[in-house]
């Protein structure tokens, strides 16, 4: 699973009021994960607003992105959705597209039980095909995975990963340690957080899975470099430049917070979905005066 | 608001595999709410599996429960979407069909602010025309109405009324009072929550949101008629001959409890949208047990 490692970026999906993807604004931002050589691309997440855009807008972002990238990395792509149904056309869709892996949430309007997110999993990997990763988000999906269903899920045929929350750093290896013996060898254990991700990574976690690194892939290359080399003091120094930016997505969600980065470095003027709102000035404000705070090796 | 006081009972919507409507056994489920004269209809609430359906369907479910109901009583329909757009459209598709108000959750996937749900809901009013009925439903949203939210959406023209969640039937008396006072007159202040409804109705909501009334109509409104006559110590009696039920309802969902209700009653036998499972044998087992055990005046 060597394409499910290092450091996986969550690009922004530019979109008009409708839900059309600006696909021009889409790929200046793919290309610049291209440049920086990102182990993977992850289009779609939340941060991507999958759960916003139409099925037909989600193949059109990945066709682009892809034809982008041009096969220089793999690309994982969300295909959530309520109903198993339509998360297995849009993981068929991204099957023959050319994907390598679909994300899947257990997105839910009624509260799933255990058996049915275990069946919605499987139901999706078996008639797709395509590799999919367990996206555990409580943050948006509210439903907990227990360590019982994610050793369930992850002896299922085509599931191949895990994209964790973290809660608090010191916590993570522990977790890490005890889900290593839950799963099969070579099934990917990663995180998103990006606050915690430097310890994620340190403490030997396979990938992450960063929204910061949908805008500012550089440095978050960097640390994951560092932690790589075995290089924890480098790790955290970096990711301790970086804490005025992880103040900013705690107080105002990183989604809304990488919005109007991608408008602060001229990339687009994208807006969020409504009711998803844009930030008041003052928090833009807020966000230009931290990123002159960073270090210049932390913000590009 | 006459329209939306009494008893609103909210049926499931059968629908196939594909997410296509069984019309033929709404216009069933219709007709019996229409013979046993409740006060309105809550079509495409969450009972109605409205978050599971397309557009199209939604508007066909809608046109022939109208149709079936001939003008005997008003309906009110589900109109939530992740999207504002797309709720917007939804209302638009009920005032055009002739929907009485349409049902609004601060539906989500990125947790939303008090903000954006105030622009959600004030941007769905005014852009449909539809009088709108605020659906607190912390239970499959995860957003919590704070009562200053509900005071301000309470003010803006077309948001005519509250669909509260109930918590300990002791608290519904003290909340009423609080959100009287925090409404204009006239708005209609309604419960769900059906095993707490007897006592607030006996404490003076206006309006029951019910589920079992999606299928058990005539019990429930007896409950509504001895609390309108304030006769609270007869609605209790009926209330309390229910107990079995609420307890399945606690148990396994009311949702999944109403869908094997209506195949032990013979109207149909729906299935849940997947990832939503059928519940398993001994749990019907004991639904038919529990119905066995209700008074006859309860059963029907």
């Amino acid at each position: 699973m060597a394409f499910l490692s290092g450091l996986s970026a969550f690009p922004i999906t530019p979109s008009n009021h409708d839900g059309r993807v600006d696909t021009v604004a889409l790929r200046r931002l793919i290309a610049r994960l291209s440049a920086a050589q990102v182990d993977s691309v992850g289009l779609l997440g939340s941060t991507g607003t999958y759960m916003y855009l139409s099925r037909e807008e989600r193949r059109r972002a990945l066709a682009e992105t892809l034809d982008e990238i041009a096969g220089r990395m793999p690309v994982v792509v969300g295909v959530g959705a309520l109903r198993t149904d339509e998360a297995v056309r849009l993981a068929q869709d991204a099957k023959a597209l050319g994907a390598a892996a679909g994300l899947l949430a257990a997105t839910s309007y009624t509260p799933l039980t255990d058996d049915e997110v275990f069946e919605h999993f499987s139901t999706v990997a078996r008639e797709s095909g395509l590799p999919i990763v367990v996206y555990d988000n409580p943050g948006t999906t509210h439903f907990r995975f227990t360590p019982a269903l994610v050793s369930r899920l992850a002896k299922v045929g085509g599931i191949i990963a895990i994209k964790n929350p973290t809660d608090k750093p010191d916590a993570i290896k522990s977790h890490l340690a005890d889900q290593r013996r839950a799963v099969p060898e070579g099934f990917s254990i990663g995180y998103s957080g990006d606050w915690n991700a430097a310890e994620a990574m340190i403490a030997g976690a396979d990938t992450w899975y960063s929204v910061l690194a949908g805008i500012l892939p550089e440095v978050c290359m960097k640390i994951v470099t560092a932690a790589r080399r075995g290089d924890a003091a480098e790790a955290r120094r970096i990711d301790a430049a970086l804490a005025p930016l992880w103040g900013l997505f705690k107080e105002f969600s990183n989604l809304r917070v990488v919005y109007a980065l991608a408008e602060l470095f001229d990339i687009c003027r994208a807006e969020l979905p409504r009711p998803i709102l844009p930030l008041p000035a003052p928090a833009k404000r807020q966000i230009a005066a931290a990123l002159e705070r960073l270090p210049s090796d932390a913000s590009r």
